[in-house]
């Protein structure tokens, strides 16, 4: 493990001291700042000629400055000779950008690939993509970890026996389905249209959700008005109860607090994919952390050990 | 129109006529052919330089011949100097292998896309992907054309009023939703699991379907396992009559004879993106054609232009 | 030039709209937003198959979101079957970040670059870059054009007889050097060293420096700290009247104003490149546009003819 | 040699076995089948990570298929992370195509070889191409073994005193006097035309024949009908005793029996570089193994001996 | 024909220009010097935006110079934007390096195809190269013409109704072969081997010369120590007249005066493919050359008109 | 350290040889000649597999032959299996051709980049090129070395106390005034204009001369014209000593013995990056070694230690 660095980004530096800590060495040093006329300036600190460079970042807002930078990191990392480089990336928040839905749109999460690639990266380390395709939009070695066992857990210590997994977008109903079974429960999907970014109507709900409880779950949460539309369905319905689950927390526009107020809310539990905005703390959040999923991936990548091992 | 040129390889010559002739154009001819060692010998027999070559090949058995006759047409045309080489893929049978659900496998979606690139593809067209990410794969410009206007014109002419669209896939959901919004209907979708390739069993239908009528949709049927399942849910669920719609009819082991001998199936409505192989044909079976969608496509391209105004 | 399209991004849209004037056309129509996760949106509003596409984006805060809104239109247009698509900007801020003056660093311009490349752009148009050798990064062809013709121009019109061309940086003597010829004054320059990104210290002026009037010279002027470094040191020689002038006007932390309140400036005279920040303006500030001269390249390019015949 | 892995592709899994025994190490397992739709399916079932990978595949009919696993083969081994992946090709069918003899044809040796890189092949393995200029075919590094010294072995235990190598095929003819030196026999070389793939004639002997035994040889035999013409040939020029000889015996139609059947024959001597179809095998023909050499040269590979020092 | 442009680098003005007029447009003009470093410098001397350019350059000696000469007007006119840029090639050496037999040599002939390309060629032209496999060392389109009809139509001139056509090397029989079938003629090949590069011995002659006449024929002619051989070999035989033909009349360390003085050679018979060096012409030497073969293929390609077509 | 393999090209060997004593190995043996067509032949003379080569060619004249001969090597050590191939390239000749100061020419500097990548080369060592920036035209990892160190060593030991640093070219002015900030002496610049390769005006001095020394340096000097006009206008100025000094001594057309002949110098201070042509030694010319520099270099690449401490 001597020849390991693990550097981070701008973008989540505690969930970055999280992996180095799980992996028991420190973070390398790095300078990154801003010049008077906004460029970036990224700097790595200590020699990695020859070594196994790691570098985290997730694609949390400022975005842009976040995968810039990162292509900044991994560029240093390439040309002062590390023997490879491994992108790692908790939130790749382009995934959602993974078809041609209207005419002369680019497909983001396609183009972010490349731009690793050219930037330098010789691997990925991701998480829970939007949609499992994207993985194919990588052309180099791309490991694409689960959230799913971290947020299983959490919920197997809460009550759920009598719960049904719904998901607001019936086009997310197969991973939805996944989770359901692992916890043997029933499932549903809302079926969502979207009006604009942040405008979505939920036409009604395909599946039985006649229970008391429901285990909201999505990819991403981020102003949170598809589970706000979700919530008000099942509430019409019947149901008395929810946990909104989610693996990324994206959370913008004061989401946590809104969705706190539902009355049917009783906990909001995600990861810590994304940081928490500041401020948007609230009783009801429950923040489950990967830094240790992480990390392992990055031993057994560096170790050369099997990674699907970790999840059976 | 003068310098298209559009050459057919051994998958469908029927289909590829069938686009000549809509295009009023004759297919440019060439020679195909396989030595004693079974290497497969191409030539293009007509001057392609500086022209705009469309080659139509369309991935059905032996699926292998047809994509390695495919890249060589490319390699032929290219290397004989055309201006643009356009593969016309009406079914890219590969699109299903397009994520990576088990370790060390092959997202063979994305591999044959980069082999295109590779012989010599400047574009590509296809049709009814089997996940629309899979257009994300092809770094080269695509058109990703939809037979649902196709089967929806068709639909229509049936009696589908009080009818339901099921699809025995929930992770197909999505766009059995977009069919049935477009027909006015509700939708529902099967719980399926795969056991191994041809033995699937549905756990249950998420969503009503307690109609007299179900419109069961897909974008491909090839065993029909998947079919003959939710069939059997269905019936004893109260439907009593079935239409059977998919985009790719790729019926092997006498899948039209087996799901037509189903009692609730009035009709199987396919498109000829694959050819109905060889003495597969019931009374029940009905073979709409996309050769005039292609056709349109390809003169919008040669000419510049709007695709996607075909849809609107 | 019925096949020429001149698409704005975000940077700009005034320089792009005195362009697309000169040109006689208007701008074509995209759209471009924010998703709520910070994410960004890129539509092009107009069927651009076949045409001759130039995107205008400069290099202006926020830097990082220019960039890569450029990048997502230049794949759009590239996916969407553009024949030809040129980078157009007007101020390639990393050109700065042109050689490895420390250990593991990234040599961003040429970084820049190549994701241009990766991302779609089959040529670039650019004005004054930091050093010409940035032309080298770009595997594309360039069009480098220079503003020296326009600001010479601009001070001819001043009263400029008794004067000395001063730059800061003396390793930007050979640029002003060139300048100087041009307007037939001798030249000095400030032996400048940086001690961080906004503190410089000038050790002091190589060359003669005894005139009335001076004219300051640079290729951009982000916080004017080496300005008034070399003001206060040329007050000191004895100067008592200056013209600054640059091509990039970045101005940054009250730039404009604190520049203007030196008493030696009389006029700052810059060009149009980056905007001038809002409510920066100053009444010694006189901004001369690039548009028709970026106008005329692109005519040129889109016509095949010689766009170095623009400067002789 | 604990980081050594092979995997044996499904073409000749016999050979693939020899090899691996020659080593000492077993096969790695792999699963290899095919959809209802004939898309194959593949999954190597042993971690590679770090490992460096032989993928061995011979391509025998059915040719295409054969190919095409191998490149998914080649593409699983690189994204699970393989360190080097090497594709074993003992009989690399397509070196026949390597010219252009014909307007608009592909040179499918050359495209083949550029499909392996795409797939993710870092090297080649490889043995007597048909023309040693098939091996600048490919830009990775590639190890060209001739099975000469094998079968130049072979013919030593028998009488070949007073014979003359002859080749069907002037074509051939450098190849042949290489063997006839290393036997210390004269060389002789028949004016073969090509009328089609099946059909040849050759128009005389340029050469002395007139020995009691001829050596007939090529590097592949398919069909037969070379050799039956130059048997015939022989035969009128009074030589009354043959052994033929080829390094790949393809064998179509009935070949074995077909040649054996010649008066003229004694023994047919091949390599086991494609395995002998079913029900081929008649008691003239003798197979001698290349699994050795073929063993050898990855021994040599993996662990950076001199793959050249073989053959001195 | 207003968008052709034709370059002539340094290696061979003479054919360049008979090219040009038999195409009927004057050369473009360069600048080609050499800086005092022995750096090379060129320049285009008219603008080529948007033309179809074709730069003339033979791989005669200095062969790196002219290769290196190449190579950066290649880079000029494509960063010049020229829409297309073809290397004419009439002799292209390196085809000579086309193998690999010795170890840890450079397959020359494969790696110079690549420079050509990386420097900006989008498509080559050359003529008669050592093996017709050094073809398929090309990636982008290649016309390969030969000069066999200009040599067989200057051989009909003689009396060559009883000879024999012998080639010095046995590995060139095919093409030998191909030349005395068009002539009607028999073949012979001598059994060559090299002991380095200015001495070879030749064991033998495969094949009857029992004639009056030999044309001895190969691609190229150096030092002539090959065809002097292979003189007195034929002259043991008891051949009484020679005509000596080859298409590269290379010529190195007097060989024309060398050969000529063999008493059995009656003329020598080349094309212009490369300059006669200087002071080396003698009665015997007889040139007929490839410059309308050139330009007709240079037209056809210009204007999309089949080249293959030249040849039938 | 037994896995590092030193290959000599033919244009330094002594060089090539000091630093392989400075590294404690021999050189690797190597065969290079020219075939009787001007062809070159290289062939390493020692297995390469999985060894890291570094291959030593400094670009002296005939440039254009050691170029080439350097793309072969690295083809060689690529194709024969070394696991990193390293460019030593002490005199980047190149390097002056970095911008593009006409119209359609080729900025070599970055060609010649690019073709050391295609040729196979993995890294390059370089020292003190033209301008810093032509680091960024290397996309691979490149170590730019400076001679700074080893010259400003060597004019210490002479009496520097009351000179100036001069150097002929204001473009220069940068490098000069960084050697003269680490000597503590001031520093001042010839503006020159260059009128053709060899002739060169310089207008004036920018800066204070009025020293009893100066110090002249430049990065190279060919024929020395630029330096004896600097040194004529010097004497004007009434200097009346000066040491030349440079890092490239290329030294074309008698240009040690020309400066030699100047009245002001004392002593002529070069680098040994280029051989001294022969028959070019004065007395005053003093020639230092950089074989322990690059050894050192060479030394940390190999045992990935940091090279960038070597300047610290």
């Amino acid at each position: 493990m001597d020849r390991l660095r693990v550097f981070s980004g701008s973008s989540h530096p505690a969930l970055a001291q999280g992996i180095a800590e799980a992996l028991g060495i420190p973070l390398s040093p790095l300078e990154s700042r801003r010049f008077s006329n906004d460029n970036l300036y990224v700097r790595l600190c200590e020699n990695v000629r020859g070594t196994d460079v790691f570098v985290v970042q997730t694609f949390s807002p400022p975005v842009q400055d976040h995968i810039f930078e990162l292509l900044m990191l991994l560029d240093a990392a390439r040309s002062a000779s590390a023997e490879r480089v491994t992108a790692v990336i908790p939130y790749y928040s382009y995934a959602r950008s993974d078809k041609k839905d209207e005419p002369r749109i680019s497909i983001t999460g396609r183009l972010v690939a490349d731009l690793l690639e050219t930037a330098g990266a010789n691997r990925v380390l991701t998480l829970t993509l939007h949609s499992p395709q994207v993985h194919g939009f990588f052309h180099m070695p791309t490991d694409h970890l689960s959230a799913e066992v971290v947020l299983a857990d959490a919920l197997r210590e809460r009550d759920v026996s009598d719960a049904v997994v719904v998901t607001p977008d019936i086009g997310n109903a197969k991973r939805a389905a996944h989770l359901a079974r692992r916890l043997n429960l029933p499932v549903a999907a809302g079926n969502k249209r979207r009006l604009s970014d942040d405008r979505v109507i939920i036409d009604g709900i395909v599946g039985e959700v006649h229970m008391d409880t429901a285990i909201i779950t999505d990819d991403e949460i981020a102003t949170g008005s598809s589970v706000w539309e979700l919530l008000n369905l099942l509430q019409r319905e019947g149901v008395r109860r929810c946990l909104v689950t989610c693996t990324h927390g994206v959370f913008t526009r004061g989401a946590v607090e809104r969705v706190s107020s539902h009355p049917l809310v009783e906990e909001i539990i995600v990861t810590d994919t994304v940081p928490v905005p500041a401020g948007q703390h609230t009783d009801k959040l429950n923040v489950v952390s990967v830094a240790s999923l992480l990390a392992e991936a990055i031993r057994r990548i560096h170790l050369d050990e099997s990674v699907s091992a970790l999840f059976t």
